[in-house]
């Protein structure tokens, strides 16, 4: 037996993997890493997934995701073949790159944004075509003229929060010669939203998922929403059975308790606008955020070690050591008491920082 | 707006998708269609899935899932860094094929099999080879001879349910060149199991479910077992987040009670013989199972025809019509009760086939 052979293809055995933020399996951490929602699901949801642990779990889910979708449909107004479902939008992710880019072929993204695009373009061994935001987050003319199969936009982008308007991105649906991805993972926290695009654009495929406004992170629950050409497509790379049962429950009761997940992402829009008061106010740079997190430029203290010293104090913020993300912390919105617990330890650490 | 732009990669513009096995959303059926368990799964898992149902589902899982890897190890004996999890074994396949073959590369199986590898090596844009097994289901030496960068194996094998024993599978996981899938989704109905290969060979993967044996089809619910380096590498291919907290849950009161499934296996092997025996005397062809089905060969009836006579008294078989498998069907065991419905409506339409 050799151990030194390798049977990786070379864009696997080359690349690093993605490191998701920290989920301590212990207790006891103020936990603002992530882009959890603090307040919990609907009972509902709760009360509808016990319901569904019977012995029927020993049946496979429907492939089919039908009835769904069909709720999909009546939320959100496109008819049900307008809709893929997904183990979490990152699911949908793959489906779209493997869909409609190959080996060699361009991805394009504005950078800084979401992490993960990066990864899964080097998984699939395509090439991955970086365009620089400015510094106000506005969207780059150059991100229409890549030329790429496939063009991703996150919209409140990740992490600065920013949103562009719906206008805007119409433009750039217009222009770019493949497929424009509207990421809308944050977009219950804003006044946005892309789905009403897919009527006049071929190729725009809007994703969302039920893991932070709906704050079913725990579940895997994406959705997808684009004409039935293209999703006719992605369902063939599709897993058939990628969503559980208990998944399929809960993302259907999540859409009969909107109201539910409306008030809590009201509550986390005050609180975020308190957080970037405070913030600034201690001297942060705080880019304008939609979304459920705040990025904060560090007015001089290093954000490593502000990292750092929350985390001694069991605070869990984001730091990516990264360009041009390394003197910020990005911080998920929790509640006002959390964020109390946060912005103390944070006047702390600033007025001591040996 | 022109509906006539196709953005999909050839490959998947032309390939068909997968079409799996009927799941009737509405009851009354006798299903015997997908090799689903008939029997529940263990109380354990339903009374903890029950207590997981908590506002804890706000947060993401373990990406790690190092607690239930602990537990696989503990079951099966290689330490954790041995396995990786996947929501179902399904994406355990495309884990391993993106991450050892790329476009255009060889992956090589046996036919007639399991039917989704096909579609599988289509999505990849990758070059399946294939090899006829004999009509016995004996292992093509030809397997062995494809140079592919992958080759997938099942045992028990799917539909035939035949087994091929542990020194003929080290004999090809020794000749090919590039990685050996065991695909072992139906392993707990037979005496075999390769899991032990993996220590003499570093190109060995052996993939199980939780879909059969331990009744959670529902769950989606796979792992797979190799040397660290080679889970390593698949670890960078999988999505972080795969397997959602409640899959978590299930699949660890599963290994908590393995002799609940053992007991449910046993039953369903004392059916599979009794059914053998039945479908035999009614004249047909049935190849000796070590799975949770039997392929039988019907000896004069288009097998076409019995499907659907079956399927109009609601009983559902599983029917392909594709060479080599067109005139049988492939039955899952059920409970005796409807193993009896269906060996009843068989022997009620062979005796009236109008």
């Amino acid at each position: 037996m050799s151990t030194q052979r390798s049977f990786f293809r070379t864009n696997i055995a080359e690349m690093e993997g993605y490191i998701p933020g920290e989920q301590p399996q212990s207790g006891g951490y103020t936990k603002l890493n992530t882009n959890e929602n603090p307040y919990p699901p609907s009972p509902n949801i709760l009360d509808g997934l016990r319901k569904a642990c019977t012995e029927d779990l020993r049946l496979y889910p429907d492939p089919g995701a039908l009835s769904l979708r069909a709720k999909l449909s009546s939320v959100f107004g496109p008819s049900p073949e307008h809709f893929i479902v997904g183990n979490g939008s990152d699911e949908l992710l793959t489906i779209i790159i493997r869909s409609f880019a190959g080996e060699g072929d361009k991805i394009a993204y504005a950078y800084p944004t979401y992490g993960y695009y990066q990864p899964l373009i080097e998984v699939q061994g395509a090439q991955a075509v970086v365009v620089d935001y400015p510094d106000d987050f506005s969207l780059p003319s150059a991100l229409s003229e890549t030329n790429a199969r496939v063009t991703f936009l996150v919209n409140p982008n990740a992490p600065s929060g920013t949103l562009v308007s719906t206008s805007e991105i119409a433009e750039v649906a217009a222009k770019v010669r493949g497929i424009l991805v509207v990421d809308e993972a944050y977009v219950d926290f804003s006044e946005g939203g892309c789905i009403n695009l897919i009527q006049d654009f071929d190729n725009v495929v809007v994703v969302r998922t039920m893991s932070k406004s709906f704050s079913l992170a725990g579940m895997r629950i994406g959705f997808a929403c684009a004409s039935p050409e293209l999703i006719a497509g992605m369902w063939k790379v599709k897993e058939h059975y990628n969503l559980n049962r208990l998944s399929l429950v809960a993302a259907e009761a999540a859409l009969e308790d909107i109201d539910s997940m409306r008030k809590n992402a009201e509550r986390i829009c005050t609180t975020r606008t308190r957080l970037t008061e405070d913030l600034r106010a201690l001297g942060f740079f705080v880019w304008d955020s939609a979304a459920n997190f705040v990025l904060a430029r560090s007015p001089n203290a290093p954000a490593e070690n502000l990292y750092n010293a929350l985390r001694e104090r069991k605070i869990l913020v984001r730091y990516f050591n990264q360009p041009r993300l390394d003197d910020c912390l990005r911080i998920s919105i929790g509640t006002d008491a959390e964020i109390d617990v946060f912005t103390e330890a944070l006047q702390e650490i600033l007025a001591d920082p040996s």
